[in-house]
């Protein structure tokens, strides 16, 4: 409940800032002076009202403290909240206190306040993202043809490229920017329905003082109040834990590439970032880890969000509430993650010539399909398959070379020379489409 | 593994015949016959080996028993799948049989398979959300004016209409329709790599192969093999969550409604839906059961799909699996839930006199908040508050109607009329934006 | 990360002191404390060392924000409070400064210091139990025969007794203190393994400082180190769900039961718990939404460990972090259910008259049954039955009280005379076994 | 709904079995042919009708096709289960056919059944749990002293033996078994109480049929009845997926170690399991990937099981449906997970050279630790840190072994012979308690 330990490391401090405690009232104060000014403006409270509500919706004049205490009486802050900003308000000025939260509810308060939370996040994820989507594109494109083993089922299968590999990555990232785009409109929705969501206690002004607050707040005006309807925000949170899920696509990846048996990729050192002191050999993949947890907990607490969606009519009793904390966790645990990813891909040490000595680990077989084909253009692709499933039997069973097998079986040898052989070894003439998908990606 | 029992309650026939083995299998059959016309129109292979291999690409024509052996050993049903087909097309054409499956992977078959799967189910999906939308436009339509008890934490709060309720359940369904929309051609995407991703065995041709097989199933052609990507998936999965859970608060709603101490909604009772015989008053709500048992199993299913994303380099080892049964389940169980509710809807039993009884359960107390703000503007808002206040207590004590002891009061008979106390207290005047709302999204 | 706010309302000031980071701190400092007064017992390291190690093992030494920065590069926070505990005991003592955290690793450290946490943590769970439990068997047996409505699918059923519902609830509770007493031995159990688990740093006296050391702290010494091996904590985390779903059965139960429809059950009101200033009616279940908010949250963090499981080799990547943040706070959120719902139990509102209403409103028809049998003793069930499904149809048709109907047939009152139909239609005749049953749990 | 094809892959035949349609309707019978036969010893019903209500207790006799239509409308397929019943035993015995079921209710059927297709379950799973567990103490024994690498971080770290690793994994199964043992008794648990728990039919005799009812069954009384009380069953799903994550674990671990990267322990290969004709060098993890895929699949099917405890009342209303699918889907996969797993390890390939020859490829860093320590208890720690940091920097920098590099360095060599270098660099002599550790667990 109330840890910093792991921020820097499971989240961030901007992640951190932005879901405090602070910054929760701050968005629920936000509400209430922009709801003043609506008010206002559309004739509904005296525009003498505005000016000391809207001073006084600042955080820092509220007493964290006493306002949990509260909390756990009256079931959510924002009761409290505003209890206490009516008896600030009404130090300088009664009349206006009056009209503090006019003709709203507790849950208008918390959930625009929650929607103005996330399109602060947003700016700094859609930030991150920008990056990520710039390293990996850069990435990809400086390893388009950086011949590495291509593995499935984590064994060596055929030859693929580092850029292929990573333009996989950006695919994916750039897919997710894609959806951000279009659930913004829908979750940068204002949240205003009084009491039961008729706004009632506005008369017939109810949908002009919506739509005013609408615009003061640069968000959407819904069709209908949405309290008891949470797909925007679980539609948040899913996209959320879909990042987290191709995140750790990623870290997985780079943790494997990393192991001391493969060496192929390693996460930037940084200033003593992994070190062992007892142990020289290790550099542990922190920002792999770090990001692996995320993605390890991001399904958790997402399911929390889609469990919690059939709430009671008018406000759901305790499914909200559950809402309450996994939302800003999800929040802040994608954007350390991501933050995290962003600033590692730049600086991804690639050992290219681990990639090729890797190649060879298989003392050739890898390009056993490849020569299997090239020999079957010639000798049709039943004999082939015989010529060359012998020779990988006998390489495998010598330990030896499967290229020096080849070049001693005279009927592999009339049809393919030693330039020839050398050639359909080499595996970056067996990469296929990889630059050209690293191309539909970067291009 | 192996049941129909519970097909009908928490799926239906049609979601079912979709995801069985049957299906699953045709639709990586699909592929393979897409797949020879596509090499045969590029010229990669003999348009001779076309028509026997189409030929053979029948369901029909394989033993799943024997199927399911062979998937234990090989680890997937496209192995097997492809060794019998191969078979099958060399008892006519032992030529057209070697380009079977000609440059593919287990994998591109799997999962074209099951996007093809996906796409047919969702006509289906689509044309019950479009019944559903319907008859919930028509449900909100003629109650926009319905008053009932709004109750906010399960506690009486304020009038609501029942459009108005129903007008939330509405803009919900038609939020997900746009998200649908959305989605759809990222999901609708072909998916063609060969063994690593590369599409190497096809030479220069591997993406003039793709486009054309892409072409020919009607799929996108993606940037990049997504095999080891499985957004495209999970966010279908996410968005059947997203479904069931509206759908699971349209069920809470109406289970609520339906309780013997509420009586405001029925479900259709159907041929001896939900019937006792030892206990005659009972009609138990088997849809919403049926509906609420399907949200609360999507978070656990969709969380799967979240959890399985990090896959291992070109391809996932057991995560990949998982998806495998988790994804077909949710897509039923949403199937199936949307039936029920698109079929509940149009026949949802409304006790609309039930509804004005339950406005008179606290004695007018619901109304409190209308006669203060009505006195407020005469007596200024602090002494009406008082006088209702006083009030609404003496009618608690008392077990009396707020309305007869406001008329026993003269300050308060003073400003308000016998005629102007009984208006107050219809509750139809004070609803608010109920109709508007209603109509925003109907209109 | 950093919140206070609902640390009241979701856990408990008590709870959250546990597991904040201080307190996580100093779970891994009487590790270390611990282990320099076995490691001087058994003569691995100087006896003089001791005093100054132990005396430097209190958190407040330590800067909590610089170890969050460092633990963010060093991929846990035990390295960074190792050297800082290094350099505290050198400023006095540089040669004690040599035998902190001798032999040990990080992750010794932290899982002991986390088990220690958690059995100060299961000190408070056990006395709330304790106190739960009571509280329980004293509501059971003050209303083991107060007869109230029983309900399935949400419909009245039959008659039961408020004193068996409670006695359900009490007999769940009482299954999870057996099986706490279960686990305890597994769960309070030494992490010792050093670097990869084989203690080897120690040479041959590894095993006797593991013992020494598990004695110092009086924690269970494993069969091997379980650093890779999370069953004992997931286990602990299972436990706590399993009791979170039983809180939030008793939560839902209530919140359903103090719905303004039935009015049966009402949490304590306490000091302006839950009430409305607008709505006077209004008494928010506060309890119940917290404690369900709870229950709707811990599977998802439970699932999450569940998912962590799988570790790889002599330390988990990613899923052993995941573990850090989500047992905590699956811990403080059970214990701030347990908290509140034990802190409820003695206090509930119960409107037994209510009940007795409440039984009534089918107007006899939940009797039904217990008149067909009452009669087919006498007439034969199948005859009985025909009588008593025609009286019902009638009584629901015309409105009226099925006693009423009944003693208008000649049929029936021939064999059953008015006061017997009376005793038929007292509910407390026909709650069976409930006092039994009650007994049974409170004997 | 209807698959057979992934059944030998993800669960077994046997499992499949004991949770088909077929063996859940027998369990319903079970029950009611028991509960006959208690009645009748009880003297509540004739002994006359047992014989015709058990003779007709045959699954066989019922078409599930018509129960899938019927549950459909009724909600649960114990209602027409029972109604059928009635009518089959009505065809013989018209007076028998009034005592089927007689005080019963479709849950006590339902749940009930379900505890006997779980007892027969654990027969199965004890058999599997006993076999893996034989299998990992005799390759635990056999490997007590095969040296290898320890890789936390997925880094090389330390040697251990295989042996350890294998006991840490026999070490977790063990304490699976003993939790088992605990829980065995709260599980196999008679449900019985009627329409609303109360028994109220049986009138006094109530829990005189339930004991004899228990008795018959060979299942124990339990306090009350547990039907709104899931933790029973919860508990059991919550020790399946904490099975589940350990054989995860063991599946990971192997997976890792089967990389073609690292090479040194490999699934049995069987008849032609996880070949791959165009790469013949691979040899897929197939039973890894298959337990990987429960371990993946199960955390979301308990967390549904968790979500669903808290239900409504005297019967859940959509929770208690949602375990229907759930508990037999996530008992079927861990049966064939475990079955997976037992059969596999027995057979496990160990490549014990070329886990020595892993212990290389660090040039003797990975023993950096173990000399530093030698040599600091010849010239203080301190020098002797500087001295081998010197030296493993020079290797590293040099690519050279560290043993080569120290043996020239001869402040380092007048302190340790050549003969004592060599020793140091015997990774089985830093294994520390490793044998002691396999013996623990394995004596």
């Amino acid at each position: 409940m109330n840890s910093q330990l792991f921020t820097p490391l499971f989240a961030s401090h901007e992640a951190a800032r932005l879901f405090d405690d602070n910054a929760r009232l701050q968005g629920m104060l936000d509400f209430e002076a922009a709801l003043a000014r609506a008010e206002a403006k559309t004739g509904v409270i005296p525009a003498a009202a505005v000016r000391t509500i809207e001073g006084r919706c600042r955080a820092d004049l509220f007493d964290i403290g006493e306002l949990a205490e509260a909390t756990a009486k009256a079931g959510n802050p924002a009761i409290p909240m505003v209890k206490r900003l009516t008896a600030l308000v009404a130090e300088t000025d009664k009349d206006a206190a009056r009209f503090v939260h006019w003709g709203a509810t507790s849950q208008d308060a918390m959930d625009t306040g929650l929607v103005l939370q996330i399109r602060a996040a947003l700016e700094v994820i859609e930030g991150d993202l920008d990056r990520l989507a710039a390293g990996l594109a850069g990435l990809a494109s400086a390893h388009r043809l950086t011949p590495m083993v291509g593995r499935t089922w984590m064994q060596h299968a055929l030859p693929v490229t580092f850029g292929l590999k990573v333009a996989g990555w950006l695919d994916a990232v750039n897919r997710h920017r894609e959806r951000l785009c279009e659930l913004k409109p829908r979750l940068l929705t204002l949240q205003f329905g009084g009491a039961a969501g008729t706004l009632a206690a506005l008369g017939e002004q109810g949908l002009t003082v919506a739509s005013a607050l609408a615009d003061d707040l640069g968000l959407t005006l819904p069709n209908t109040p949405w309290h008891a309807h949470r797909d925007r925000v679980v539609e948040f949170g899913a996209w959320l834990a879909l990042l987290a899920g191709t995140l750790g696509k990623i870290a997985r990846d780079v943790s494997l590439l990393m192991q001391t048996d493969v060496g192929e990729v390693f996460e930037p050192a940084g200033a003593g970032k992994g070190g062992s002191s007892t142990m020289p050999h290790k550099r542990n993949p922190v920002t792999a880890a770090s990001v692996m947890a995320a993605a390890t907990r991001a399904p958790g607490l997402v399911a929390t969000l889609f469990a919690a969606m059939p709430q009671e009519h008018e406000r759901g009793l305790g499914n909200w509430h559950a809402e309450w904390v996994a939302l800003p966790e999800l929040t802040m645990l994608t954007m350390g993650a991501l933050r995290q990813v962003a600033d590692m891909v730049p600086d991804l040490e690639v050992d290219t010539a681990r990639m090729r000595a890797n190649l060879e680990v298989t003392h050739g077989l890898i390009m056993a399909e490849r020569v299997m084909m090239a020999l079957g253009a010639k000798l049709g692709r039943l004999h082939a398959h015989e010529l060359v499933e012998h020779a990988t039997k006998t390489a495998v069973s010598e330990g030896r070379h499967l290229r020096d097998v080849l070049g001693e079986d005279k009927a592999i040898t009339a049809e393919l020379g030693a330039d020839e052989l050398d050639r359909l070894f080499d595996p970056l003439g067996y990469v296929g489409q990889a630059a050209a998908f690293v191309d539909r990606v970067t291009g």
